[in-house]
């Protein structure tokens, strides 16, 4: 164990990066990356705005939240910006089909951008400004989940929020522009409210911890602004996030090569629901439905060879909820055969629990085979009288074949205007997004994303 | 390790006891201690209320808090009640000289009773239902306490805080009346919300955990009656709070004994503030100054013997702030004996760099003595011609001397009439509090701790 008086001072290095950090300093591929994550959350947060779990708790805090006039995302509701911020990143972040930073499994938009946009409506914040804090907080919380990961996300914390909260109070201590030793004081209030258990997931319960870090954050650089003092190592310390929650934390994770490594580089975007490793046969399904060799009603057996971890993770032909379907190669594959369509509707415990899907599934079968790549896969079907065989190089939405910035549009845009139909202001977002670092007052953008 | 399902139902055993359990299940002594510990709460609140910390926090909640008038105790704001629960939770534990659960360090009162005070503004709460809902709240956050101590204080969880949430999100959820398994689901909530760091104590920081273990308690049950669903096993599961959060958990002190093993009764009061192993050495200086043999001028030396604990934990000649003071023997005594008097102002940061404080610290000695228990001392004063000797047995406040209800009376008048000589109706309190089993409606006690 490192003494205590050797560990790196990574809190004050990452505090000091954030305080300094100005527009001019982010990369051209960072800014264009952070406003993908940013229109990509947008569609998420509409999908699940009007979420039972979003519903249960919007009616929970319209007795409590203060009388703001911050916007709810596809909502007709609003509120103070600090349950604006717990709400819109419970939401954004509901359905898992936000924006994925792979080596940590953190969702890292839901709880950073919502504590900034509310602030946005609370005060002038341009579109510099903005997109300036979301780069910065969504590195933070990359960053400091890389420096404790596997085990942290093994162990049982759910680290979009664990991580999140982190990242939100530096985006929002950026926007009120805090000093270093301020920024310091933001991740001590922060880390006093770090939470989230992987237990959750799966249950209305996970969107607490998450909005719960939006929240937080915003909180967190509030008080830091206002005087609040925390420890100086909230992150390195003896007692602090890393050590407590890490078990061999890697510090130069947090604090090496700050400005020239960037983290959102690696956040992909979800062309599907579910876990990545369904993306690659996801993608065969289509292409089987375009190929248009023979009709699904023909198929008499599916077999997809492909890495190990695939049939690992994903070999689960009994299934009976949303939510495991999401994990499942044999509904995926049925629920995308069946219905030509690979969306949120595909992975519902209705989806899952239909009697068609349940028989195809039966027909559906994973074999490992050397050779493929984990993004890629084989994947054979049969008929009675005939084959047909397709090849995945590099499935959608993985690092080998990112989203093109028109199939986030689309996605963005078949969310809106499936779960969001009232808010018809939406379309005007797509190019507000783009736009944004010449925009003077984000809150515009926020208008958009009301319901009418 | 266990197997998955091998796991005492720890959880659903927890929600069923919480949902059933009546008035008159509760033992008499358990009534009384708990009035005991809410008296004392109201006591250090007073005393929190204007903390910096407190200031700060209440100050950046006016923009945010709803329209509700539930009492900031000690103070003229009001507020919804959910930020009424964060303020007075953090208010109540600023000091850390709130009711103690020696096994676990928790402080149990402050993060339950703020949840279900507020809810007393919101809905008309009986003292019975009151009592009972802070009685078994106490109790769930101290046996979850158990079930991970020591490791997990020792790892760095502020333990105060991350069992105090489940205490108040099952106190809420007795008082709105849930059935075990919303009883459950608030223990899922709940445990998305369970944060604090050892880190931040010292700080300001210490509060947000603390206050936010209240607020989210309150909103956890709150969300569990909307219908807002969590996993089945919150906290024995193999990503749930105590697999996390603690290194083997001994799940039977969760489940074990519930209605005839009541931890309540092991909550000491602080005569003083400060660690507990400073508590017999401060008697002997009280004594001391009673005895009246010679001049606190005259002392040329002390000597403390006493069990090797209080050396390892107190033998501390050289600190520079309160925080460091409140586990300073040579600190205490000097301040002490100096004074005359041993209240929170003897254990700021002016108090140690009072210069006659810190040249009378160079005067006090440790040295162990077998034979004399943890919560005893034996202290020899010298001066230049004579020498007197003090032994206690059994300190104030400890299990061995556990103060009267008098004592406890004392303390609250002192920390009421000093912290919030405004609040004119303090000291209906004590009655109040003492036949709050009889009272038809809890506000009216809440309305006593408003400042005029």
């Amino acid at each position: 164990m490192t003494a205590d008086r050797d560990l790196p001072p990574v809190s004050r290095t990452l505090s000091e990066f954030a305080a300094d950090l100005t527009w001019a300093d982010i990369p051209d591929d960072v800014r264009h990356n952070t406003k993908r994550s940013l229109l990509n959350f947008f569609g998420t947060a509409f999908a699940g705005a009007h979420d039972v779990a979003l519903d249960h708790t919007v009616q929970v805090m319209a007795e409590f939240k203060g009388t703001g006039d911050a916007t709810l995302i596809g909502r007709a509701e609003t509120a103070d910006p600090m349950t604006a911020a717990f709400i819109n990143g419970a939401a954004g972040n509901v359905h898992d089909y936000d924006d994925t930073h792979i080596r940590t499994v953190i969702h890292p938009t839901a709880p950073v951008a919502p504590a900034i946009l509310a602030l946005s409506e609370r005060q002038k914040v341009t579109g510099e400004e903005f997109l300036l804090a979301l780069a910065l907080g969504i590195e933070a919380a990359c960053r400091i989940g890389n420096a404790v990961s596997p085990g942290h996300y093994a162990r049982g914390w759910h680290i979009t929020a664990t991580c999140g909260v982190f990242g939100a109070a530096l985006a929002v201590g950026k926007v009120l522009g805090l000093d270093a030793g301020r920024m310091n004081n933001a991740l001590g209030a922060a880390s006093a409210q770090s939470s989230g258990l992987v237990e959750t997931l799966g249950f209305m319960a996970k969107s607490i911890g998450v909005g719960g870090a939006a929240r937080g954050g915003l909180l967190a650089a509030l008080l830091a602004e206002r005087g609040l003092d925390g420890p100086a190592r909230p992150l390195e310390g003896p007692r602090g996030f890393l050590q407590v929650t890490g078990d061999d934390p890697a510090y130069e994770e947090v604090s090496g090569q700050l400005g020239t490594r960037w983290e959102v580089l690696r956040n992909i975007h979800k062309p599907y629901p579910g876990g990545v490793v369904l993306f690659p046969m996801i993608d065969a399904c289509m292409q089987f439905l375009e190929d248009g060799v023979f009709d699904v009603d023909a198929i008499t057996k599916i077999t997809i060879y492909g890495h190990p971890l695939l049939r690992q993770r994903a070999d689960r032909p009994n299934v009976t909820t949303g939510r495991e379907a999401q994990v499942s190669a044999q509904h995926a594959v049925s629920a995308v055969l069946r219905s030509g369509e690979a969306g949120l509707k595909q992975f519902t415990d209705e989806a899952v629990a239909d009697p068609g899907n349940r028989a195809f599934r039966d027909k559906v079968f994973m074999e490992d085979r050397d050779g493929i790549d984990v993004a890629g896969v084989r994947m054979v079907i049969d008929a009675v009288d005939r084959t047909h065989e397709i090849v995945i190089d590099g499935a959608r939405g993985t690092d080998a074949r990112p989203l093109t910035d028109d199939e986030i549009e689309t996605k963005f845009k078949t969310l809106a205007s499936t779960y969001a139909p009232d808010c018809t202001r939406a379309g005007e977002m797509i190019e507000a997004v783009w736009s944004l670092d010449r925009a003077d007052d984000v809150s515009a953008l926020m208008k958009m994303a009301r319901r009418d």
